[in-house]
């Protein structure tokens, strides 16, 4: 087998066979096949497609090339979640300790922020102390001894899909629905999940920008995790204004709190309920959402949730204190209230454009290496559809140099934009 | 600019700038565009194709990424004539002597052979001493001394085409029309040519399989050189069947040879007279095809093309001696001559299985590094459409080695199919 022959195969649209595709997967991982033969493979794959055995041969594949983690001796179903990635998307730091708190074990690696979206890594490093690296057996033993872990993705889980990733970065070849859904699902599966709950955000402040293509990046994911022999499930949700008001790394860990204290913002709240939901159905752990919500309710005003949070917290390394008091957590040496010039109707709040000035602000990456700023970002306790008057507050900048301050406030202004009638506020979930 | 910007415009279907491609060729020439980004792109560029005005600007690009070659102070008119590979092509050995013996100053750089098909300069270095590698400076002299130059690509012209040229042979990115016909032109361009001559080979030993992607790529190399302020002219050829009767590097060379003392296999002959008009009466030496067959059969005839040849090898270092007594020329220590096994007429001679068969016996190279041996090869004194009785020599294979041999008869064997009823001959050239 040559991998210039697999290249021509998938060139001339033709399937590849789960031999050619692991050929391919394990030489690229092993550094046989070249990069640069990898890149041209990529952009064949993303402009002619591939089927759903295809897809499932590639996730497989990927997913072997390294440890697949074995948590069957410390509870018999792991459920896991992914996001696709949003503005302001916190979910997975009150979902998790809900969960857990709910009685199910709950484990999770999470990534970091890249372009425009941010990472549940980069919030959980506002926590002084919080480590990110926990080994196998450090993981194993948290999740048997507290029923909670939110980590770094392993290297050893998955290796031929972080190469894949970094590749296909900067080679064009990132928006590819079999590429997309291949890489979340290798790693839920390297990771040993059982049930696979998958929230695939649609709309400006996400990779997948219509309906369309959510609803396609959802099929190829549920198509893989039922022939890898696990189940599935996917919803699609709304991501055209940032989820809840916080974007930004310790504001958006304060809001996740916040949830767990009973209050935060309307739609955020709603987001995390249906998220428990679907990870308490889908594992049997609840007969059905009614009892879900119910027992997520439940955990919330018993404050067990938020002592899961800070056991999970204090497991890691952190600072639980900061967990007690979120004034402790880095906060911004700047702040400005940005008001309305104008009355109206807010009819758009642009999720890309706010997620980009946060990044700008320095509280994502423009390169890998890039160091964060945990404090800055954005406060907006507004949403599409909400009526404002000349001079109230649309926003709050939290900034830490007065240049970037200025910029970030121009720049939220821009994502704002108004009607003289009455907007309807947007949806939170999308039909399947 | 980003490269990876560049790629996705084109991943997503779009035309390329002017800009963006000289930035993307240049950055890639340079170091600064990576192997792999340059990979993606050309794949994307493989699979949604380019336009005239974007090949345009890819040729002079890659022509300007290196020197330019400016003959207009040795000759007004520069031509130059281009075959898209065969297999027993040695038409350049017998045309170019015979257009500079009409008195039409005549320097090509010429290529090595690549995978099934022969190349210009691997047959001359079957001559003993002869050198492929002249400066820019000893080139102008010679052209300007005897009028005829036959050297290898310099590495200063079109240095870009050079790299993309090696990266494509191994991402399965080299059947692409636009980036073919750019690679062709850019190295013409760059050697000064006014007046381009393109003899495109369509059929099982050419790159082109069928006439309707041949004439796409006459069609686009045309549109280039008139885009480009050059003279264009192409001919589309037919390569199912070996060119001649000799395939293999000396062999070839002696052919070459007979044909500028008179002889040689008539299809060959044809074809030779045919590629001297087109390069005669483009440039404007002679007034009419009929005029300038005459030339050359003059040349021919009166010894001068040979004369020519003589002086090309001696001022390249090489030894004339070889071309008075080409039994000098290296020679195979196994000779055999194959007999039909079934009396009929021949109706398929598959030059792309001889052409693979000839690289087998050593003749050509399965990697770029590989040796040549200059002396095997095949001897075919059949055309489709001769009748054969069973017992008559089909080929005669020329080897080193008894295995290769043997390998080499079953192969040569394996090109030939038999009709009972007559079977008409295949036309030399296609309509364009």
């Amino acid at each position: 087998m040559r991998a210039v022959d697999i290249i021509i195969k998938k060139r001339d649209k033709l399937e590849l066979t789960g031999d050619e595709i692991r050929y391919f997967v394990n030489g690229y991982t092993s550094g046989e096949i070249t990069d640069y033969q990898a890149a041209a493979w990529a952009m064949a794959v993303l402009l002619n497609g591939m089927n759903d055995r295809e897809t499932t041969d590639l996730t497989m594949a990927m997913a072997e090339s390294g440890e697949i983690l074995d948590l069957s001796d410390v509870t018999p179903m792991v459920v896991d979640k992914h996001s696709t990635g949003g503005v302001g998307d916190k979910t997975t730091l009150s979902v998790l300790p809900i969960v857990a708190a709910c009685g199910l074990p709950c484990g999770k690696m999470s990534g970091r922020g890249l372009g425009f979206s941010g990472g549940t890594l980069d919030k959980l490093e506002s926590i002084p102390g919080y480590r990110v690296n926990l080994s196998t057996a450090e993981f194993k033993d948290q999740l048997r001894r507290i029923g909670i872990v939110l980590t770094g993705q392993s290297a050893d889980l998955a290796p031929a899909d972080g190469k894949f990733y970094a590749l296909r970065d900067v080679t064009g070849t990132v928006q590819s629905i079999p590429l997309i859904a291949a890489s979340i699902m290798s790693k839920k599966i390297a990771g040993g999940a059982n049930c696979i709950v998958l929230d695939v955000k649609v709309g400006h402040g996400a990779f997948m920008k219509n309906q369309d293509e959510a609803r396609q990046l959802a099929r190829a994911m549920r198509g893989i995790g039922e022939l890898a022999g696990r189940k599935p499930r996917a919803v699609l949700s709304n991501m055209d204004q940032p989820l809840g008001f916080a974007v930004g790394n310790a504001l958006e860990l304060v809001e996740a709190i916040e949830i767990l204290r009973g209050g935060g913002p309307a739609d955020f709240r709603e987001h995390v309920l249906r998220s428990v939901e679907e990870m308490l159905t889908i594992s049997g752990a609840a007969p059905s959402n009614a009892a879900a919500r119910q027992a997520a309710l439940n955990v919330i005003s018993n404050g067990s949730a938020l002592e899961k949070l800070l056991q999970l917290v204090a497991a890691q390394g952190g600072d639980p204190d900061v967990i007690v008091h979120p004034e402790r957590l880095p906060r911004a040496s700047l702040i400005e209230s940005v008001k309305a010039a104008q009355s109206g109707y807010i009819s758009q709040i642009n999720a890309r454009v706010i997620g980009e000035a946060a990044v700008a602000l320095g509280g994502g990456r423009a390169r890998k290496s890039d160091q964060i700023d945990h404090a800055v970002g954005f406060i907006i306790p507004r949403k599409v559809g909400d009526k404002v008057e000349k001079g109230d507050v649309l926003f709050e900048v939290h900034a830490n140099d007065p240049a970037k301050l200025a910029q970030a406030r121009r720049e939220g202004l821009s994502a704002f934009a108004f009607s003289p009638s009455p907007v309807d506020p947007l949806p939170l979930f999308f039909e399947d």
